[in-house]
């Protein structure tokens, strides 16, 4: 008998994940490629599909597929309208939408998640939803529990009783990467080097009066008064940056400290992230590994059981 | 009689602009070039300065010659240290390096001025000192004044009884210029167009909570729901930065709506700073023209009183 319940996929921007999962949601085998949506020639997403594992399309002919991520964005294969918040997976579920390929087998694209802010401004996401609750679904769930996924632009997650209650992105990494390559503090950092003392008092920094755009003009003055040195340029900026959006993110979405923060995504991000919380006081947790894989396992459960009934 | 009191030059960056001045400080003739002290071939300044106003020092051998701007820098002609606030204009000319050119004619070159923030952080300017002062010695001095240079790292300067007492840096024209023209912003904004309603919504935005992290990635969500259009991003972009700044500067610098805000620069700039700061209820009143010209008179003021004593 065929042990595989369904094949769930993250299909990003920039890369694409597959992961084949068992009945639980345990993962079997993961296959991932750096073929994310912008690598995919003429839009053919499904012939990358196929080539990508079609042979597990082959060999496991009725096991649910789910793809999550920008492969459901305006960009992407199809658009796969937003969810407002709040949103759970029963919701996301719900929301998939069907895509048939050329050899009949009907493929499930998940909707991305939109909140409005206090300001009515929309914010989005595509991925991450699955993720974070792949992630919480494990844990305890006294009361809301907060989520960060860090990177270009980050996100922040408020979870109550299995459902996205609200969210806010932040362009931290683009911001970081924009002011070293293409502005003037580009001059005054080494960019191999990096000091983590020096990270840590870019966290302080961020905390002080001045707002961001005078913070980011000290790192100038500092490197010409001789106090920021170019090898810890760098780290200062990228502290300064991070701690700008934990202050602004735990403000936003009224963090308190009592629940430790859930930190997903690339093991030197969260890293960061971690001694930038713990040098603001605020305890952290990392996610299990397979967060996402568990999230796509949630959100193809009940196709395979409608399958299973039907 | 030679009617010239002094030669006063503004040579920063990217720009040149000398004034021949009466006694008095009135102008007589205005000469400009866009040979910034980037633009000057293996720094021969002194070159550059004799192709320039090489008739001027000819024709008016008595005049005392002062050079405020980058030109005092490290990568000018000789590095003037900076001057810690709190400074005045007697300060300033106290602090002037003489230079001797080629022909024996002595010049002098102005300090700039430095601070440091709450945080201990330091701040420099060079130039804007002297525009501040020669803006603000013509005006009432009940209080202390705030003047705004609006730039690519805009300034603001608190000046009390002739002196600056404190300022503040934010790098507000290149944050602007790097988001639009490298940051996934670039994408969903028309570059050409223009909408004053959206600058000002932008500033109202830059007072909501959430932060410019935050803000900027609104940005490029409302553009994804169609409710920040192409052609009206550039402008709003424009008002958010700016907000931000004019909010963080005037925390900073404790200013109260008492005294109108002087504005100093470039016409287009200050028209959008002017409609800002008016947005946000707070009164400004534009810096006469002649403003640098004014500031370089009463630098170079008291070298010529020297002269005729001596």
């Amino acid at each position: 008998m065929d042990e595989t319940g369904a094949i769930g996929i993250d299909w990003g921007t920039s890369s694409f994940r597959a992961y084949r999962l068992e009945a639980g949601g345990a993962v079997l085998e993961v296959r991932s490629a750096p073929a994310g949506i912008l690598a995919v020639d003429d839009g053919d997403f499904e012939g990358a599909l196929e080539h990508l594992i079609g042979d597990w399309l082959d060999a496991h002919a009725g096991a649910p597929v789910v793809l999550s991520g920008m492969i459901g964005s305006r960009n992407g294969w199809v658009e796969a309208p937003y969810l407002p918040c709040p949103a759970s997976l029963s919701d996301l579920s719900a929301g998939l939408l069907p895509v048939t390929l050329a050899r009949g087998r009907q493929i499930h694209i998940a909707p991305g998640v939109s909140t409005r802010d206090s300001g009515g401004v929309p914010d989005v996401m595509r991925g991450e939803e699955v993720q974070v609750l792949g992630a919480l679904s494990s844990l305890d769930d006294a009361g809301p529990q907060i989520a960060c996924l860090p990177g270009t632009h980050s996100k922040w997650v408020k979870v109550h009783a299995g459902r996205i209650e609200d969210f806010s992105t932040h362009m931290t990494g683009e911001m970081f990467d924009v002011l070293r390559r293409h502005s003037i503090l580009g001059r005054t950092i080494e960019h191999a080097a990096w000091d983590d003392a020096s990270f840590l008092a870019g966290v302080a920094r961020s905390g002080q009066p001045g707002g961001f755009l005078h913070h980011a003009f000290g790192v100038r003055a500092s490197g010409l008064f001789g106090e920021l040195p170019p090898e810890r340029a760098g780290a200062f900026l990228s502290g300064l940056v991070i701690g700008t959006e934990i202050r602004a993110a735990c403000q936003s979405l009224e963090v308190t400290d009592q629940a430790p923060i859930v930190l997903i995504g690339d093991q030197g991000l969260v890293g960061l992230y971690q001694s930038a919380l713990h040098h603001l006081g605020m305890p952290t947790e990392p996610a299990d590994r397979h967060a996402t894989a568990r999230g796509l396992w949630l959100l193809a459960e009940p196709l395979q059981s409608a399958r299973g009934e039907g």
